[in-house]
């Protein structure tokens, strides 16, 4: 083995001896120790082959071992592994272009940073520095990371831990329409209610002191909520009405996620900036970054951009970026996410319409979950809000990966999310997994 | 030309035209191409070979196209580019051993982030977590990066933006000797001003709700700002005293730059936790950290570690950390660097004493800064703070870069900070050019 390792135990002995490990209480990890992986699957040290049903956080969207991206680091590596974001290299001038043209028509240019936390928060200083405003409203069912600013943009419980809060930063409630105060007749009827919610909070809140509306053109982690007919339409007018800036937190389901390069395409919607990461690099190397409006990028022709990071733009990131970008054009990826993501909605159906403990199934694309509830008639989720004190999501997420079917959950979801490239078979087989778990979860109800 | 590019001028236009460059007025850049570097030395698309006398952003230690790290990063992106943090590799498991080992004997574990500012946005957090307090501490003259929360503990005018700033976070003075209030009869003597200043205000700010104090062991972008003795050993006191967590950024200062692996050990200090990034992989994949006491460490065996990000502990960051520390050992960097920098320190006090425009040199290991004045009695800054009305600083990197002496400026400060593999030839050589700019400097004075 590397390292001067004996086995893979004395791998994951020395990680649970000196690293600290994301979201968890250190005491009870047993963390699996992973040494190859290829296409959708990875191959757990003690022999298992697991199907990457979330594409690890939803970024893995070409899967593993995509020869392109890695050809592409090496050669970067070889040639120029860093130098400083004030320089002009190929790969970030090639990557920018690409980017900038892959976005809505109205984009101009692109701030490269690392990841999706750190887009957010520069997303968040530029509406500050154009507005000349502070107040930044953002969602409860929303995670945008977990630094400061974007984790004062997050309204979930991840939020907590960075309170006392930014002054400035308000929540409004998401169109989140299975939990919805009274049923709707339609889904206009519900965009009608919360825009006119979210409307009369901007009033409250004093229009003139608003700088940006953030939110997930679909909410990913907080459970694949998707804007109901006309909401983002009517998002981008109230914006224009008060010279508020649109930011379309694209981290997740950007690049090619929702069949779309972004997924504020599918309703035609041009945001003034929008944040990526994820499925840009596809986590082969880090990066993450900001699109801005061409109005925007002209204000910084002579307007100072008080935005930087030592590894903003890094040439790694730049060079996997590029590669990964070619692959989506050449293996025609969101034409195979459009058809694949109809397959999926179909199993999704079926699911629901069979399981009592399934409330609801929401997708597009390849973005998707499964929603548990304790009962199909009042939506109860399966574990209440921010707590699951028996573990019982834990406990169904450790059935699926029993059976080889890697993802995760968060409150009552469980996601569904595989690479880009998985093949009619891929899919089926392992829907059949998640089917076969499901019925035990119906006992469990 | 890869990537389709006719020449380096297009290369150039294309930035122009799509990439967002940090902390500048974009209409006025005309950024260098750069296309190979070497060593200490990178090269402009048109033909100049520039020394890099500040290793970029001071991260750049071991200099360009360093094999080794190369191999490990080509190596792993082939092995396996990306898993996420929740799974133990080999490289991850490795470089937190390697990390936690080089680090003052009361550490215990490391979470791994990406850069400078996320492991200070998760210093916060831990501390936070750790003592149940809110209050931070920090200093003025300090810069710990720029998103929301590592932007507030900066003092320095980059802090503005992110105003209105977080609750709970205060600013104290640093023990900036060359503008004191007034003179002191030793450096003990200032370290008992300084220190009992900061006691006071921990005590009219409630010392049970401070959670941390922040500071760089030596401080890097706003002057390489040395502790006065005793200074250092002093704030530990008195974090002992109140329950506070001392936290020593060490993002510039760490991995050998001052000739120790940490900077606090040039003072024998056990800080509660040491954020790091630049030097643990000299950017050639990003990466960096928090590393924590074995007591926090404990702390987190039976309480949740709030904190996570997608890329943590990315596999191209941690195959190039164990190569880059690997190398630092092989090569007996931090002899080198104390060798090294004993040569450096001769250079700029003769340089002090020659020129009429150098109020103070300041130095340790290769870690080193000019600050320029308009009169050597008063000590008047060459530029009055946060300004630069007429770019006199710029212009002087200016005449620097034009001799092939790459630097930056900050404040009235110009930065010599070598790669830590730079010989004496180099040395040399590069400090006659900036005694040659200085020389024209004093005309200017």
């Amino acid at each position: 083995m590397r390292y001067g390792f004996k086995n893979a135990e004395e791998v994951k002995e020395t990680s649970l001896k000196y690293n600290l490990h994301s979201w968890s209480v250190q005491g009870k990890l047993n963390p699996a120790v992973v040494e190859k992986a290829e296409g959708i699957y990875y191959y757990t040290a003690d022999g298992k082959k697991m199907a990457d049903m979330s594409s690890q956080l939803v970024n893995l969207n070409v899967g593993y071992g995509n020869k392109d991206i890695i050809d592409a680091i090496k050669e970067q590596a070889e040639k120029l592994a860093y130098i400083s974001p004030a320089y002009a290299i190929d790969c970030r001038s090639k990557l920018a272009e690409m980017v900038v043209k892959a976005a809505p028509k109205n984009m101009g240019k692109v701030f490269f940073t690392l990841g999706g936390a750190d887009a957010n928060e520069n997303a968040i200083k530029i509406a500050k520095l154009v507005t000349g405003r502070y107040k930044i409203f953002s969602r409860y069912r929303a995670y945008h990371g977990s630094s400061f600013g974007a984790g004062n943009l997050t309204g979930e419980p991840r939020r907590y831990t960075l309170e006392p809060g930014i002054p400035g930063f308000v929540k409004f409630t998401d169109p989140y329409l299975y939990h919805a105060p009274f049923p709707f007749e339609s889904e206009e009827q519900a965009t009608e209610y919360y825009l006119g919610q979210l409307r009369d909070q901007i009033i409250y809140e004093n229009p003139d002191a608003v700088a940006a509306i953030v939110m997930e053109s679909v909410t990913g982690s907080n459970g694949i909520i998707i804007p109901p007919k006309g909401y983002l339409q009517g998002v981008r007018k109230i914006c224009d009405e008060f010279g508020i800036m649109m930011v379309c937190d694209e981290v997740m389901a950007g690049w090619g996620r929702t069949g779309e390069y972004f997924a504020c395409e599918n309703w035609g919607i041009e945001p003034d900036m929008i944040t990526f990461a994820k499925g840009v690099t596809c986590g082969y190397a880090p990066l993450g970054g900001v699109i801005v409006s061409k109005k925007i990028a002209e204000f910084f022709d002579t307007h100072k951009l008080d935005c930087g990071l030592t590894y903003s733009a890094h040439p790694l990131g730049c060079a996997a970026g590029v590669a990964c970008l070619n692959f989506y054009e050449k293996e025609h990826i969101m034409d195979k996410v459009k058809e694949r993501g109809k397959q999926l909605g179909a199993l999704l159906e079926d699911i629901k319409a069979k399981h009592k403990s399934v409330g609801d199934v929401r997708y597009i694309g390849l973005f998707s979950c499964v929603e548990l509830t304790k009962d199909k008639a009042t939506h109860e989720p399966l574990v209440p809000f921010g707590k699951d004190p028996e573990g019982i999501m834990g406990k169904i997420v450790g059935m699926l990966k029993a059976k080889g079917f890697n993802t995760y959950s968060h409150e009552a979801c469980i996601f569904v999310c595989p690479p880009l490239i998985i093949t009619e078979e891929e899919l089926a087989e392992n829907m059949a997994i998640l089917d076969e778990v499901l019925t035990e979860v119906d006992k469990m109800v």
